[in-house]
């Protein structure tokens, strides 16, 4: 029956609708006008509607809106199927493989003209409004963006608070028609808070529908235009555009000829299909960077989990108050991290350990007063501490041939740094700094502006685009979520916007599933700088009092470096506590970050995830595994390895015992020898995971 | 009874009350305490209330405000006599002498401090606040300044309408209780209005009472904290500050500790004691700069005022459009007026009369679409149009011994402006420029920033401090108004930031009386770049259909060079004017732009001004004599000359017949011996001036 009307549907409206789809045709999205010319689209999934009619259209400011009295003028239709190759990813050869329908509206109204580009893949459909070059519509203001995603079942959702300036929340599970955002714990450990109401999540917004399709909501290429939210209405199963507004309530301003960010909609039933997909990627346009050879991938150390822990601080003088400052009263207080001593203690486990690079934070001035205080002239991110000696740092690790890693936190008052990016860069330049990790910690300069707003997005693009000219990558912490970007600008190694383990240090921290559903979430638009590898879990090891630990098993973040890709891996633990551990801590000095292939074996949004990786330019293989709060035993086959070869496994793996909570530091390391003909039986602890490296035998 | 009344006033609030006087002791301050602990002061010139009972305070936002509740905790006084010399000036010594109160408060309900600083000068009382350091009160929110002046009464007022983004009015001339903006021609030729409300005028604030007291508000010292308009309560004769908000509707993020602007009442019978008065200077910090050899005064010619009268344009294509520059349809279209062979055209021009610079403005790209769309992205300040050689034309001035003047026009994108500033100026290094102007058409970006805000002054006083790093020379165009910045970075050596000549070339213009406003006003707080010396009066000899006109006779313009202090004074008509005028043009040529000492002769704001400024390291004097739209006789006593010495004057004054409208170019120039002991009769036409050159005979 449901059938049947749906082709009825399709002869009714024949002249003003169009199909397209997938090249395996499971799926076929439906364009058409409403009888009061507004666009309009459906999803159908194996013949199955996933997305029932759904409005499109754009609100302008102080003119004619563009979601109305629309004709159609013409259709285009074409097919591509090409390989693009990523600097880093991971995998070397990417699929993009769509039908594409473009269709070319004029407003009967107005005259103007506005296109509609959809695309339709395999695992999923993606469209964008295009703004034509065009006599009477030149520059435009975004007021509203008003597309609709109108799901046909009560889901399970994973979702985020629509939060404007963080994605630092864990992940609430529910049905569509229980979100609501008043009920989630706000004693999660995020500073700085900015939820727009109790309707409204964040994208990616991955879903599974009781028949066990998966769905998932988001957006590609972000680029000129504020981060897109999600409002609900709960009981209609309807999502819509929330564009995040500027300091003045405006969201977007454009110039024609341009276009939106790509909005999409993941659709399969094997929850693999999402996880690995790389459409975000695909949907960016190509590298920009002509000479790319400066962009490397990077294991690292670095004073930072030192201060997460209460160890040592950011800040010289411990007094978190500059206004001692200018009474010359700026002291040392004994704590400081980031020494001449103690960055070269680091800088020597790195060389030790065949690590890429050191990363320093609190090397500069301006820690006394940097939070919370809406201050515009904290760091002029030159300015070296008096104990941090950056030519004797710099001299020392280079003569070890290891990287320093420069940091750059911005405290959110984005206007002060762009002032200063230049002498930044070029001071990283002076002392062969290759690599920044940046942060945005804190209420936003320009004041009214929000971390997901354009002028935001478009700052954060703009470094990118600076730190290439600069021969530079980034890793940007508490920056917008990453919309595939770094295909176009691939300097943008990585990014945090993301819960990071880091809130397992001081806080409720990160529930064991968490790790589960950022690969489904988060990682779709882009590699996380997670900083896993966390031995020594609880807290209590370094205070008693304490009772803040990582919630997941040791072995479980040894698996995270499998299954959080990124090309910028930290070993973020101290190094006094991977010396106790030297058997384990061989799997983070062994595995790869940059890979050849990825092919991920057993998935499930919010409880496992298995993924299996081949490191570029080598033979070796790694698997990750992990679970949610949940044990878990399954069975892989090992044939993705070579079959013409033998290969030695490295199995760390939960102890018998293990359990996040209680025992998580139980492991057990199991070397055997297998084939692509071997299946191997894991067992993850609650809260665990395995971690295996395959290195070829000659 | 006036006086006895006071006498009892004083007497009944003694505890709570101090008085301080004037070096000369015609002025006195009164502070006291309201009962409800509200700082108030009023203000008496020989023994007349000028300034009524007025209150003091701030509000704070999201805490106790600090207008209440207030006790003394102690009392400070001290007396300054000091001589301090400006890098350029009017004068090479400046005195600053006064009579200081400082009151320190605290506040009975929150136990934080503030302090109030009053100085007496003999032309005028001066008060800031200072937030003293202390542990309760540390980042804070000025969400409004609650200042009052209240009047004693209906004096006539020169007032310009309170608008956040522009001071580029022409004065309208009434009574304190006729001041409503809504009265005003919105027909002025100013592109972007943001006028606060009908009941708000700016500062400075120039007023003459029935009794011929003359009275002037306005402040100095605006760092770090928004421009001050004035609300008014015109039945009242009540003024009170208006802090210009921020995007969000806040007014000053400060640290403690810090201070205020100083609100300024200057206070005279004398108008001479007001247009001369360098309080406004002497309340600045002193000069920051070290190495001051690089701030030289200038007189420069440029390609400027044939783009005004629509001879040339700033753009290269001339479309306007930047749509077409995607597609390669940048195309010059003939009109350009930055070209090379232009340039050196003015170069010569420059070289031949001894000028020392010349001004290019739209050698960049950008300028098809620069105004009225708040683009963000438009100039990168280091990109030429493809028809100015940069290098060539430096090259062409260097060997005529011509220094270059770099233009940066932002169109009020200062987001862009500050990311790309560092590089605009290293390109300025490369080439030699030593000197910038400036420009800031247009809304503010970041979006909701006024000119006038918190933001905007930080970002006028930023570029001052880069560009004195860097040696360079400021004059910056639609910034806000000055307010005695200049003694602290002298290198900020002129700003527009009011209503300039240009306006005369397509607009209604400026009435003649407006040149003898500005002193009293604008030019208190700095110097302006008004670009006087149009000798091509009417707009017809460009165009028959034109009916534009400068609004003075070509003697006052001359005139200009002497009254409208500025060390860098633009010679701003087209070369072949001057060359068709060589007898007139020679006092250009001839007058000094920097000056050992300057007396006011004759003033009368809004009537006429009679300046003579002697030379600084030289033995001339020039003389600058102007009046409104009424002709004018006077005799002038040139005892101002060195008594042993005998000089050349040369008199450029109107014809007989010249008249600012029927006759604008009459002019008669006459060569004469004078001494100390001469008298010289002047007589100014209607809307005209009179310019003497005064050379020693050996």
């Amino acid at each position: 029956m449901r059938k049947l009307s749906l082709l009825v549907l399709f002869f009714c409206t024949i002249s003003n609708a169009q199909n397209i789809a997938s090249p395996s045709k499971n799926l076929i999205l439906s364009f058409q006008l409403t009888k009061e010319g507004t666009p309009s689209y459906s999803v159908q999934y194996k013949n199955k509607t996933i997305v029932s009619e759904s409005s499109l259209g754009i609100k302008l400011k102080e003119t004619t809106s563009l979601d109305a009295n629309f004709k159609i003028d013409s259709i285009g239709q074409k097919s591509v199927n090409e390989i693009w190759h990523p600097v880093l990813g991971e995998q070397s050869n990417v699929k993009n493989n769509y039908n594409q329908l473009k269709v070319s509206l004029s407003q009967t109204t107005t005259n103007r003209r506005l296109n509609i580009i959809f695309k339709v893949y395999d695992e999923g459909v993606a469209f964008r409004y295009e703004f034509p070059k065009q006599s009477n519509l030149n520059y435009f203001i975004i007021s509203d963006e008003k597309t609709q995603f109108n799901l046909t079942g009560n889901h399970k959702v994973f979702w985020l608070p629509g939060d404007f300036d963080s994605q630092e929340y864990p992940y609430t599970e529910s049905k569509i028609s229980e979100i609501n955002t008043d009920n989630i714990d706000r004693n999660n450990g995020i500073g700085l808070k900015s939820i727009a109401g109790k309707s409204i999540v964040q994208s990616p917004l991955m879903m599974k529908s009781e028949e066990g399709v998966y769905v998932n909501i988001f957006e590609a290429a972000v680029v000129n235009y504020p981060v897109m939210h999600l409002d609900v209405a709960p009981e209609k199963y309807q999502f819509s555009s929330h564009l995040v507004p500027n300091a003045i309530g405006d969201k977007a301003y454009l110039q024609a000829p341009c276009v939106s960010p790509w909005r999409t909609i993941m659709i399969s039933d094997d929850a693999r299909d999402i996880v690995s997909s790389k459409m975000i990627f695909s949907l960016n346009e190509p590298c920009k960077i002509e000479d790319t050879s400066f962009i490397k991938p990077m294991k690292f150390v670095g004073v930072w989990w030192e201060m997460h822990i209460g160890k040592s601080t950011w800040d010289y003088a411990g007094s978190q108050n500059a206004q001692n400052a200018a009474d010359g009263q700026l002291k040392p207080y004994g704590k400081h991290g980031a020494t001449t001593e103690n960055t070269k203690r680091y800088i020597d486990f790195a060389a030790k350990n065949g690590f890429d690079g050191v990363l320093v934070e609190g090397w500069n001035t301006g820690w006394e007063d940097w939070f919370g205080n809406w201050k515009e002239n904290v760091f002029d991110f030159v300015t070296p501490y008096p104990d941090f000696n950056l030519k004797e740092v710099t001299d020392y690790a280079k003569a070890k041939g290891v990287n320093m890693i420069m940091h750059h936190e911005t405290s959110g008052s984005v206007a002060n740094y762009e002032r200063h990016l230049d002498r930044a860069f070029k001071l990283m330049k002076d002392y062969g700094y290759t690599a920044v990790k940046s942060g945005y910690v804190g209420r936003i300069i320009p004041r009214g502006e929000f971390h997901d707003g354009q002028t935001m997005v478009n700052h954060y693009n703009f470094v990118a685009q600076r730190a290439a000219e600069n021969k530079i990558m980034v890793d940007s912490h508490e920056s917008s979520r990453p919309t595939g970007f770094n295909r176009t600008y691939p300097n943008y190694v990585a990014a945090e916007a993301a819960r990071g383990n880091e809130f397992n240090a001081w806080s409720v921290g990160n529930p064991p599933m968490h790790e589960t559903i950022l690969p489904f979430t988060r990682l779709l638009g882009g590699p996380m700088d997670y900083t896993p590898g966390i031995f020594e879990i609880k807290m209590s090891h370094y205070d008693k009092s304490k009772t803040e630990q990582v919630h997941t098993t040791l072995a479980k973040q040894l698996a995270l470096y499998v299954t959080m890709y990124s090309p910028v891996q930290m070993a973020a633990d101290l190094p006094e506590n991977y010396e106790r551990y030297p058997e384990a801590f061989q799997f983070i000095k062994d595995v790869a970050v940059d890979w050849q292939d990825s092919k991920y074996l057993e998935a499930e949004p919010g409880d496992y995830l298995t993924v299996a990786r081949k490191e570029k330019n080598g033979e070796r293989w790694f698997l990750g595994a992990i679970t949610d709060e949940h044990a878990r035993d399954t069975q892989i086959k090992l044939d993705f390895l070579s079959s013409n070869k033998k290969y030695k496994a490295v199995i760390y793996q939960d102890g018998k015992d293990a359990d996040w909570k209680n025992n998580p530091k139980n492991y057990d390391i199991e070397t055997i020898e297998v084939t692509s003909k071997s299946k191997i039986k894991l067992h993850l602890a609650n809260g665990g995971g395995t971690a295996i490296s395959f290195q070829p035998i000659n």
